[in-house]
């Protein structure tokens, strides 16, 4: 599919109601925004989005490599700029994989994480232009790569 | 708040739960990629984040400039490119406003959506690096302003 939408309602104050391809989400500005944290702020959105992107990719390149993993968890942290537009500086995604020692090899989740984040994820792709984005990978809670999502950019 | 974070966990095949500041939201792919349709895709988040971004702006200048709606509805059109990373090319953002003709004026409506498109909104200054982002302005109906939204880079 070469063309997507998503069409969005406000409910009053600052609470939005998504809906996309048939599926319903809300949006709320913080508190002190004028917002009743009643669903995901637009920035946390792309938080979440720069995570799903990457972890599809992973798991996706992990099930052709017939990898078979326990548990898979990520964390995102990002630092903002102050002046408008405020947007992401610096970000850090944080792979926690689970999985059985021949089962989940440690060469091979490397490969899907920094084969995403050089080559695939188009979320983060985007976001890279304006954004430090490094990454770390935890196998069974060890440390077992760590570097910074540079892409190449596609010819079209 | 100068740093933001999210986390999300692996429910299994393509479907996963994203907790942010205690609120849980789905994400899942699209059937051809593995998914269920149980969730808004990764991309399909940006797009509601690109909406609720500028929409949240919109919504704070109206009632700063005392201004009132009766309904306010947005849509979202993106095409995306065919090599990898498959990113967003050219988005146009749909701004429906409804009020009552002196409660709602068309210029204060205009000045609203392009000072949010080209100084604060900080999700569509992140994707206009990589992705043309075009917007229609109706009120009431009928087409008031349209334009590209440029952004000029922050200093800090």
């Amino acid at each position: 599919m070469d063309t997507m939408s998503s069409t969005t309602k406000w409910n009053g104050d600052m609470s939005f109601t998504n809906e996309t391809r048939g599926i319903a989400s809300s949006m709320d500005a913080m508190p002190d925004f004028g917002g009743k944290n009643l669903g995901t702020t637009p920035k946390e959105l792309v938080l979440n989005g720069m995570m799903g992107c990457t972890a599809m990719d992973v798991i996706s390149m992990l099930k052709k490599m017939r990898q078979e993993m326990k548990s898979f968890t990520m964390k995102i942290e990002v630092s903002k700029n102050q002046d408008h537009p405020v947007h992401f500086k610096s970000a850090t995604l944080f792979f926690y994989l689970e999985g059985e020692g021949n089962k989940l090899e440690a060469d091979k989740v490397k490969k899907a994480v920094t084969s995403s984040l050089t080559k695939y994820c188009g979320v983060n792709y985007m976001i890279s232009k304006t954004c430090k984005i490094n990454f770390e990978v935890y196998l069974n809670q060890a440390l077992i790569e760590k570097g910074i999502a540079e892409f190449i950019d596609p010819k079209n």
